[in-house]
């Protein structure tokens, strides 16, 4: 079999693609603190940089909670888009909880939990995506997309509304519509 | 930058690479049993195949446990070895940690205790080396061996002694000797 007839590589982030982390963040955060922070506040600018500096330091105390990730919601439809995208692709999930490292078992059995037929054998955690051989990586950090060598597909998450040099995908209809019609 | 300029990335396995798993394991495996198996009784067998049956659970439990990495002893010239690497290449810790999630925080630990020259963003936990986009691989399994895109170096362990069809290093010295003479 020549390269080119191999099933093609699909690398996914967790967090803002598969697991809605903004949504748990904003809600702890806005039980902390009086600001009622909402999605419509961080247009074009990450969460870490929307609140004041002194305060960046509790949501980095969210994420080290041992229930963060396992409450975490699952992006509409991305449950039976990756499912279908598994029959034509080959689907790894990639997420980069080098950051978190005491993440690294409750995003293990949040994936078990809500994605259980993706083999555990495809579940990458990593810091730096540009060590995946894949051929596309979708992702909502633009950084860790300019890090990989395949094709770099742009999740749209409120942070990344002004990025460009990416084909953007706004939700899991768009991913099904660009790799499977 | 031509592709061909750039610095070759070198991923390298923990487990019996640069983590001595082997000799905790049969330590507490000649705590519990009466055999006392050696290394020697383990050429060209892996050690799940060289116990009873009714004992392998054994071996399974010993890793699940808490202080089972946190304990192991580094690899010769490892540290050494590895450190002159990164002046030359762009070395990636790889190991396949999905088969055992609960160890994920404590090989995060252990690298960052023995090998804090190495960045969190160059440690990958996976199942499948097939994913790394990585020029050489050093490992003692040849099924990840195999796996992988690039090329495979076999690091010799007692269960491979009879696997060909790599190039095969003994120890770090000749890991050295490879990539940096």
């Amino acid at each position: 079999m020549s390269q080119s007839d191999e099933r093609k590589i699909i690398c996914v982030d967790m967090d803002e693609v598969i697991a809605d982390a903004l949504s748990e963040h904003l809600s702890r955060y806005n039980r902390d603190f009086p600001e009622q922070l909402t999605v419509d506040d961080l247009h074009g600018r990450w969460l870490w940089d929307a609140v004041p500096p002194a305060r960046v330091a509790a949501l980095e105390r969210y994420m080290l909670s041992d229930d963060f990730f396992a409450v975490l919601d699952v992006m509409p439809e991305s449950q039976r888009v990756l499912e279908r995208l598994q029959s034509r692709y080959d689907v790894f999930i990639a997420t980069a909880a080098m950051e978190v490292p005491t993440s690294f078992n409750a995003k293990f059995q949040w994936l078990a939990r809500h994605f259980p037929f993706i083999p555990t054998s495809r579940i990458v955690f990593c810091g730096d995506k540009g060590i995946l051989r894949g051929d596309y990586l979708i992702d909502d950090n633009p950084r860790q997309l300019r890090l990989f060598r395949g094709e770099g597909i742009l999740f749209s998450s409120p942070a990344n509304v002004n990025v460009t040099g990416f084909r953007r995908v706004h939700n899991w209809l768009d991913v099904e519509k660009m790799f499977l019609e």
